[in-house]
């Protein structure tokens, strides 16, 4: 004699079960385009039982998912505190970029506002992770004994995160064009030539600035980016 | 015997009263703290009234409003074809900050989501105006004969536009600090650096950034950006 399969799993397996089934479903449709039946389908098991790990039904479980996938994002952006900065930027963008493309119809419905599921704490969700995000950054910017990073560098930071969404919003409209490596290294270079800007105008930027920049190598993104950078801007040397 | 004020104005006219008096109200709370009979009372007619002119009550008054916003929001991108681009820009964003400053709490309201006035009609109106940001500013980049602005550009323009309009919100999040004119220059210099590190990896985007360079005086943004950030990228020169 056989149970079900479904009786095998613990409540909190059965759980992350349903969440990671919800996740997959998520990812790439709009919510309203997800039912509670698609669930329970997909995971093979029934509508009832769903309801009992979520009696807020679907709402509930998109949030259950949402909340999932930002523990992944803000994974992305964890990354040890060595080497040049460059590459530690690149290699946080590769793992962003991969949950976006694994992501793309979810993340663009859930980005793009106005869905139906969109809610107070679905936003609260989103800016949690770009708050985590821009932390992160800031952590390995912090090559100065400062306890605090400055006001100026903290809104290039998150201006930046910012940024990084709007681009990745905008390449899966694109059809995921650029390829997704010549994106990574233009949000990279976006980074570098945004804090050498502020840096001009910001002395605190300019410090954390410098340090970075000590620890880069020809080969790096600077390196790449300073030799690209270098005819184009040789022409205003004329208005120093 | 005097008949009441608001018999005076046509019916276009009285449209136009409601609108602007709801856009000032919904300029400074959120749409869910402004009732219809704030409104009334603010224009200084009968519930009855607003209902004739917005069947639809609230949510129609506040979509004309916002329909309006943007209307308005559009024309601060929109400045004459001449001169160096970075005035240009600064102008452009001195209009649009000015309108931030003046529309904040709506503005944020708005923008950070999850507001229960938030429809697809209304992401509609707010994508519309990004939109026309980015056409305006590609307008004043179109220096070539290129019939079309190259995708990389393109992206660049619509990313900037992002990271425009998230430093605002960051900026009201902050209590309007820096100083308004700060963030201005900060946003023109966010874009000169964009504009450069883009140029470093797109041939068709180098080429609009020397014709644009070409127009710049040392007095001007371009010149002011060159000299900030020479002694910090100086460092950078033995990665070349």
């Amino acid at each position: 004699m056989t149970a079900p399969a479904y009786r095998r799993l613990s409540v909190e397996e059965r759980r992350g079960q349903l969440i990671t089934t919800a996740l997959g479903l998520f990812a790439h449709r709009a919510p309203e385009d997800v039912s509670l039946d698609d669930v329970a389908a997909a995971a093979g098991v029934s509508r009832p039982l769903v309801y009992r790990y979520f009696p807020g039904g679907k709402q509930q479980l998109y949030e259950a998912a949402l909340g999932s996938a930002a523990d992944e994002l803000r994974q992305c952006f964890a990354e040890p505190q060595t080497g040049p900065l460059g590459h530690r930027l690149s290699r946080a963008l590769d793992r962003y970029l991969s949950f976006v493309d694994g992501h793309d119809a979810g993340f663009a419905a859930l980005l793009r506002g106005g869905s139906v599921a969109e809610t107070s704490r679905t936003d609260a969700i989103v800016d949690g992770v770009r708050r985590a995000a821009a932390e992160q950054v800031l952590l390995h910017l912090r090559v100065t004994h400062d306890p605090e990073p400055g006001p100026r560098l903290r809104m290039m930071v998150r201006t930046w995160i910012a940024a990084v969404e709007a681009a990745s919003l905008i390449w899966l409209d694109e059809g995921k064009r650029p390829p997704v490596a010549e994106l990574r290294d233009w949000l990279v270079d976006h980074f570098l030539a945004l804090l050498a800007a502020t840096a001009a105008s910001d002395p605190r930027t300019a410090e954390v600035a410098r340090a970075a920049l000590a620890l880069e190598r020809p080969d790096g993104p600077v390196g790449r980016l300073a030799r690209g950078i270098a005819p184009v801007v040789k022409d205003a040397l004329r208005l120093l």
